[in-house]
């Protein structure tokens, strides 16, 4: 029985991470949920699941938990959360955390040697290189739970990660990707937010259409696959059936495929490198789906694909700027204070006037990223 | 270093293998070459590779290596041959013979537990009960070779054969897949031996026109990975760039991708589970490719492919039926005396007109090809 904390448990994946647990009650159980300030859902999956421990982000919610806590000792706050993070307990941490706050825990959940589920983008953005050294000398094991990373740790099963020549990240495209140059001048955010095969949070969506989400993905495949930026590429891929390939120096492709389910790679994070039966999940029809494309990416209409690419390359406290550059930059879009083509000005400007530390600690990225949002709230 | 017997080495598996033996210096020699009555090629390769053991098909040809030979002793005929497949310098065998003969070295290879790569349909198709069974006893392992098995195997790689769902093999659909079954009527050899993607033999290039060779792969991947039929599928995918897929009991699929170039698959097979640089070869660029199609086969026009599963699963000796009757029907149909959908009719005649053995030894299997054989030309 392998005792899961779901960290983040009431946002997308955390909610997904409980439907894949709650199929496999003979596999999974929960020991650990927590999240931010989503206190009516959290009681039902205290009710559901009852776990041992439960956090929450505010210390004034906790006496809404009263009479609802089963079993279950609650804390608040970001101290409590790390200390449940690598809790002896715990088997696997699902990081589905959103936002730098998220970097705390993986950060524990690796020194406690851990087995960490890694749906928290900012982990690896930001602070790639301490959480990846701190997994090695801990014997921490980051797995990769988003669909695109989690295509590709499927691929280099049974394989020797010398023997790949390069990856391959697919991109859908997000909801511009037939829109000209021209026309994403006057782009809005409900014109944004109509994404063709996934349905996610707002900010993932909008950058899904800017493609940041692809260079900050190509970040973290960088880091969990210990691969230099050469040898990762990116591929349009309309119909987001084949989550990504693995090519070997033999000239052998490895791909995964899939429905559009991000339920897969959440099971098989939490599986691997094992699987189990999927029920609810759509099979695979490819008489159906009939065709797959595949485009080259407009560097003008993705600029923000080719900004991460940078920033990754330069390393230290870059990609920590970018990040956070990026969501203020979509906030502001959502607001409709900035045009769409304007996030990546404002993140381009960000990076230009940022002093790079070459290796951040902890509280270097922390300081980064806050005075980032800073200094671009002020522009 | 890997001491390989080519079986088949003048044929074309045989000088792709020897292409990628030649490679790899440091990985691979050659101890074996053994072919049927190529003398003159086989003459280069010997001065090429300088073999130990050269086995020829006829005795009055081996005057004909006299002064050509190196260091190398010679032999002709079966008896030599099965010894040679044996022999227990021999690390791996290759067997790319054509035709039934090639049952007797892979069941010796079988017995004295070597590594077989297997690009000789006859084996599975004909005998897979007893070559699998053989394997089994004597610790041997069949390596698929064709790219179809190859992309299988390579797609079962880091997983349990218990968790998968399904595999699904591609078909090009040969010459005629854009033909109408009107059309088919009338279609001669020399439109069928334009085949859009694979450079091959002319035997093979009509069975995947009428898609027997599909069928015979499903009944070889029936054998070489254990599964029942229910769980193998035929797709028509045209561009030949997806070899084949595996679908797991998660509804992840995991699929090889390539040129269409037999030597990634050969090279696969030699250097099995590892794999090693592969100059030459084209890689794979989905830009170029653009699209990627995937259709159901046709029932009518592909009929042989039903008769295959069908033969498949009534097992026994039926397999072998379809097989020599399906060469000879080919052979009439090349000659222009039979049509090609009468090709089916044969097969089908044949099948329904046999008297079914159960567990053929090897010695009712050679019978029944050779039975077989004689009853479709006296139709």
């Amino acid at each position: 029985m392998k005792k899961i904390a779901v960290i983040g448990s009431t946002g997308s994946i955390g909610t997904q991470t409980l439907d894949v647990i709650r199929e496999h009650p003979d596999q999974f159980t929960v020991h650990t949920l927590a999240c931010g300030r989503n206190i009516d859902l959290l009681k039902q999956q205290i009710a559901a699941f009852e776990p041992e421990v439960v956090i929450i982000g505010r210390v004034e919610d906790l006496p809404k938990l009263k009479g609802h806590l089963g079993h279950a000792r609650a804390y608040a706050g970001e101290e409590a959360l790390v200390e449940a993070a690598a809790h002896s307990d715990v088997d696997f941490v699902m990081n589905a955390m959103v936002g730098a706050r998220g970097l705390l825990p993986t950060m524990a959940a690796a020194k406690a040697g851990k087995k960490i589920g890694i749906a928290n983008k900012e982990t690896l953005v930001t602070a790639g290189h301490l959480v990846t050294q701190t997994c090695r000398e801990h014997g921490a094991e980051l797995i990769a739970v988003d669909s695109e990373h989690s295509a590709i740790l499927q691929s280099l099963q049974g394989s020797n990660l010398s023997e790949v020549e390069r990856i391959i990240v697919t991109a859908s495209g997000g909801s511009f990707r037939d829109w000209s140059y021209e026309q994403l001048k006057t782009a809005t955010p409900s014109d944004a937010l109509k994404h063709p095969n996934w349905s996610m949070g707002q900010k993932v969506t909008i950058d899904s259409a800017t493609m940041m989400n692809k260079g900050l993905e190509v970040i973290e495949a960088h880091w969990l696959f210990g691969l230099p930026y050469e040898k990762i590429d990116v591929v349009i891929h309309r119909e987001s059936i084949i989550h990504s390939l693995v090519e070997y120096i033999d000239k052998s492709v490895i791909a995964q495929l899939g429905s559009p389910d991000m339920k897969v790679a959440i099971q098989y994070a939490l599986t691997y490198p094992n699987r189990l039966e999927l029920g609810g999940t759509e099979r695979l029809n490819l008489l159906e789906v009939g065709k797959l494309h595949f485009e080259a990416y407009d560097q003008n209409k993705h600029r923000c694909l080719d900004l991460s690419i940078g920033a990754g390359k330069a390393g230290g406290s870059m990609p920590t700027v970018l990040n956070a550059a990026n969501e203020v930059a979509v906030e502001l879009f959502l607001q409709e204070k900035v045009s769409f083509l304007g996030i990546a000005d404002i993140v381009e400007k960000a990076l230009e006037t940022h002093d790079k530390i070459s290796q951040p600690s902890i509280e270097d990225v922390l300081a980064v990223d806050e005075e980032t949002r800073k200094r671009v709230r002020a522009l």
